[in-house]
């Protein structure tokens, strides 16, 4: 009996002392070499004779042909313009935008948030065209631009900006159009500064009085007229008359006679509505004039129910707790009218989220060009929208949980596609309460797939989820009382060394950034390291942010953002934000692990001069899994924090599959949320120094035998 | 004999499971209270009837009316001012500045780098008088300032900013003085803009014509007269024709036709010429400018030497590898004939460190308002650079250990004092080879001192160093090879657990900035947190900067700095920073642990896309103490880190401690960086799993007894 127990410890000495076997050999892991795109592939070659485009490309010769036809010669303008440029934003620069106002994706092919289409016109018909995206949708790119685009890698080395390719594409007193309604001031004043620092009389010309994209888009579909919802108190927690009555004191402090709001979902929070003009985001076109004593609203008045009427009392017509609603596109016209009242000093616009448009109707003397304060505080969310989008998260839990159940049991028998895994997990989630359609397109991506950052998997990049592909499913619900947005990583087979090797990178560096502790009013760029050291140490990376925050039954993006260092801070009690590091290896597989955040008080055992200091809690309970973690890897807090995390989700997500009667899942649940006891010994005693294993591998050797 | 083995085991094994018997019971650490100021205490009473003002401050009362008089009428002006403030830099925006220009510090009695003056005057000789300076001075001023003066504790809560203070205590029309030649452009711009948008017609107004501080200034030194010292190629690594093409090249890219230099270290570097007009800092007064075929250096030229002549070739008149002499005070007169010569279009001028005074004389549209790019040249060191910063701090550390090993004899003695030990050092560093004098004025801090965190000690504040305090010592030297600044806190006697603890966090802090690997291009505001990491999650934490850079053979405090987040980044091979962190409680003692390091290629297992990757290499090489270290406190990493440093001192130090035949000292550094391996055995057991440690000690107790 004695022995018995000294050779259990002796055994497991040893084994703490040689570690993991597999993990030390194999060196620098493979890297696919770069191959030339042949027929059948899934990226174009445009160096191929003739070039090769694979089926998901979109053909866009004819486009091009006619929009330098309007480029050459158009009502809107006289003479004619020699580049024209696309940005991807609507009138309110909206990340999610409806269908009508894709007119990058449109002219190009590239679906996906994020890039700016230029066009140029060598006067003959001919030109070149060209569009700028980042490095989460490169593969994207390469498989629905036709060769007539030049893929743009913006921000990698040697890759020219816009106004540097203008620059010297565009020969001496070359203009470049642009819809005002569609670009920054920011964004604007780059162009036009540029394109006139170059000192050859190259200008940027507004073209407000018509769309050239639209003029050639035959089949553009009609404006939306999806009714407005109200959010009551139970989901918002303050009413609108509040909300405006917090703005109005955030306008005095800014001496500020009036506030221009044009995010689309900085006016829904400002006046609790909800709506369905865009995909995926619950906002409705319209805009927002704040000033002392009014408060008006433009929208398309035949959204204005009786409901919605009587849900912002109108028909009240003086008084600082009324609001008006007035048209959609009398929006200009208002804001002229601001600028030419002399009792209005200062207009307050929001310098980040503004239009040229709607800015270069203020006049400079007016001008208070600052971050919007609905931004601010709508970030730090209050007890009852804390308390909403954590009742989603459990909801929306139970409906990962159930997927990837089902997920383990479907998979080997080879039924299962990306696309019908991800239409499963949104039935699934439609049946739990108060959902309201997805937060944005699901990212069901097994194997390479998983490597196209922002893929979305479509009927030519289906892949059927294997026993022998890394599996990445980010996806998240708009429900009433919150919006969620999770990424998970898992693999149904045997995954690789490497697989687990980059997992447990990944898992490091969430859990790393879980384990921050930082001062209040802290900005996200100070903590963005944590969640990538561990990727670093190995010589990997990311590319994209670490997370984002992300609204109450809103945007699925907002601020603040772990990459950002002014406008909104992540550290204030109350934020939520998304921490979702992830590692890509192009053409193999993706791994991404996202888990949203509260910032709550920390729990110190000094405070220093009586301050608080603030860190993460866990809103996303969904199971890591298992068999991707490398145990040996981790530190003892790294372990501790990811234990304490599973009894977590058990311990929350557990009573709610009881309440709804899913025993099965909570089976599944339970099984899925034990205690790494076996895997902490194995860590934790690699830290004990040789010498002692050896004296204790020398009395075992001495007793047992 | 087994049994024997088996007892120690269990020993340790009991010791672990328990933790430190001290450390865990004693929940938060008791804080001294705030006490009324008494005679005889260090710091004002302004409260008290009559308020109590310690020896240590100084007596402005008739300074303060003189100046308030040359605020009511003076030669410069018409009228009278309301406000005059007094920035505390020279010409140059230097940080340390010849006593001369040490107007703050003449007009409040207030020394240390940082802080503003602004005295007002209410027409009848009487007014305020305020002074903003940051936490790191908090202290200082207390001791330092009468009752005349307000502290501003710049950037706490509830403090108005200078002008916000200005605003509320001047009357509608109030004019506020300052001498243009001794702010920056930003901070012009700062109160131009506060006071006008004020609304009530407050002015800033330029005093140039004369300072109002000097003419009350009776006994002010006069300029020095110091020699130049010519650095030859064996210390610059770049000649100084050289660095001026490098210059060119960057001004091509800037299109830039003219460049201003005006800080003091950027010239000296640029021409391998240094001086000592100022303290500490090894410069000499004078500006730079540079076209595309000329160079002109602005100083005295009494200065110029054969030597001096030789040097820089003097008496080639044409060419870009000449340079010519003008007199210092010449330096505006050039910069207009620059702005009115129609071949000079564009005029590039340092944003962050130019005078208004210079700012001002070049109009709009020839400014190009940048970073010059000295800063960022003379931040990557080139290989006879790092080098000579190495060899330097080879030779500093000599003085260094062989200081700490004297006090470890001499202080139990009773005899050593802050001003003594600081002497001391001074003169053991003074023997080595290329010694040149000070960096900075010696930290030498024994207890409560120490919480002064840019103390330094004077007759009035100097205590014995003693077996019962904390003392930190943060000094460095100039040597020809390179500058130096390091701080090692220590203890003579039995330290408290709460001193070791925080001690330990701050070495964790450092070790845990050693050990981050990041990106090239990388600012220090994404490195910042590591460094405070371990201080934040016990509810602690530093009121200054983690580090900064530092010269070769140039100023101690030179960008970048961990704070960055623009101009120069810390992701760069050969830069210098050093890693500081802190934690200072205020009344009892004060801990930093600061240790230059210099940026290198990490070595890592991957490299995602032939990306290389970075990470910081230690260039100071002085142990840390072993006794202030809770070794149970520390992960595997860092404490493999700390043996391996303490390997890479012993085995760089030894050998130059036998060359220099200091035996004693070397025998001292063998002993104080043995490896910690029998810590590590309790630390890393630690991690060990709470069952596996209860089946040892059930196994030990069967068999020991």
């Amino acid at each position: 009996m004695h022995s018995a127990v000294i050779l259990l410890i002796c055994a497991g000495a040893v084994f703490l002392v040689s570690g993991d076997p597999v993990s030390e050999g194999d060196g620098v892991h493979p890297r696919s070499p770069r191959v030339k795109r042949a027929p059948g592939d899934s990226e174009r070659d445009c160096t191929a004779t003739p070039p090769y485009i694979p089926p998901t490309a979109k053909d866009t010769t004819d486009l091009l042909r006619r929009l330098r036809q309007g480029m050459q010669s158009s009502a809107y303008f006289a003479g004619s313009i020699q580049a024209y440029i696309i940005p991807a934003g609507d009138a309110h620069l909206s990340e999610y935008i409806s269908e009508r106002d894709q007119r990058r994706a449109f002219i190009s092919g590239l679906s996906g948030s994020s890039g700016t289409a230029v066009v140029t016109n060598d006067g003959s018909g001919g030109g070149k065209a060209a569009v700028w995206t980042d490095s989460r949708y490169f593969l994207q790119a390469e498989q629905q631009l036709d060769c007539n685009w030049i893929l743009m890698r913006q921000y990698e080395e040697g890759v020219p900006t816009i106004v540097e390719w203008l620059v010297s594409e565009l020969g001496p007193g070359g203009r470049v159009g642009i819809d005002p309604h569609l670009v920054s001031i920011s964004t604007w004043q780059e162009y036009a500064d540029a394109l006139e620092a170059d000192g050859t009389g190259k200008t940027l010309l507004g073209i407000s009085d018509g769309n050239l994209v639209d003029d050639v888009w035959d089949d553009r579909a009609p404006p939306s007229t999806a009714p407005l919802i109200t959010q009551g108190l139970n989901y918002t927690g303050k009413s609108w008359e509040d909300k405006i009555t917090d703005i109005r004191e955030k306008m005095t402090e800014q001496n500020a006679d009036a506030l221009v709001l044009t995010k689309l979902d900085e006016v829904a929070w400002l006046v609790n509505l909800r709506g369905s003009d865009v995909p995926f985001n619950p906002v409705f076109f319209a805009y927002a004039i704040v000033t002392a004593n009014t408060a008006v609203l433009y929208l398309d008045t035949n959204k204005v129910t009786d409901d919605v009427r009587s849900h912002l009392r109108l028909g009240c017509t003086t008084g600082v707790s009324c609001v008006q609603v007035e048209a959609y596109d009398t929006l200009l016209s208002a804001v002229e009218a601001l600028a030419a009242d002399s009792g209005i000093r200062k207009i307050w616009i929001s310098s980040a989220s503004t239009t040229y448009a709607v800015f270069s109707k203020v006049p400079e003397s007016k001008q208070i060009l600052d971050a919007s304060p609905v931004m601010k505080m709508k970030s730090k969310k209050n007890a009852v929208e804390q308390q909403g989008l954590k009742n989603a998260h459990i909801r929306d839990a139970v409906a990962k949980c159930e997927y990837l159940m089902w997920l383990e049991d479907a998979v080997p028998g080879g039924s299962v596609t990306e696309i019908s895994g991800a239409d499963y997990l949104q039935q699934l989630r439609s049946r739990q309460r108060d959902y309201m359609g997805l937060s944005f397109p699901a990212i069901s991506a097994s194997g390479p797939n998983g490597a196209v950052v922002h893929y979305r998997p479509s009927e030519e990049t289906n892949r059927p989820i294997t026993t022998s592909d890394v599996y990445l499913i980010d996806s998240g619900g708009q429900y009433k009382d919150g919006t969620t947005d999770v990424t998970r990583t898992v693999h149904f087979g045997q995954p690789t060394d490497y697989q687990r090797e980059t997992y447990t990178l990944v898992l490091m560096g969430a859990i790393n950034e879980f384990l921050q502790v930082f001062k209040q009013g802290t900005f996200g760029i100070r903590l963005d390291q944590a969640a990538r050291a561990p990727l670093f140490s190995y010589g990997l990376e990311y590319g994209h942010g670490t997370g984002h925050g992300l609204g109450s039954f809103l945007n699925v993006h907002e601020d603040p953002y772990f990459g950002g260092s002014a406008g909104v801070p992540v550290g204030e009690v109350g934020t939520f934000i998304t921490i979702e590091p992830g590692y890509y290896e192009d053409g193999q597989f993706g791994i991404r692990l996202e888990t949203l955040a509260m910032v709550k008080e920390a729990d110190t055992k000094y405070n220093f001069n009586g301050r608080t200091y603030l860190t993460f809690e866990p809103v996303t309970l969904v199971p890591f899994q298992e068999k991707m973690i490398k145990f040996d890897m981790m530190n003892e807090n790294q372990l501790t924090w990811l234990n304490d995390y599973h009894r977590m989700v058990r311990e929350t997500i557990g009573p709610e599959l009881q309440r709804q009667g899913k025993n099965d899942v909570n089976d599944w649940l339970m099984k899925n949320t034990q205690s790494f006891e076996t895997s902490r010994i194995s860590s934790g005693a690699k830290a004990v120094s040789s010498i002692f294993l050896l004296a204790i591998a020398a009395m075992c050797s001495v007793f047992s035998t």
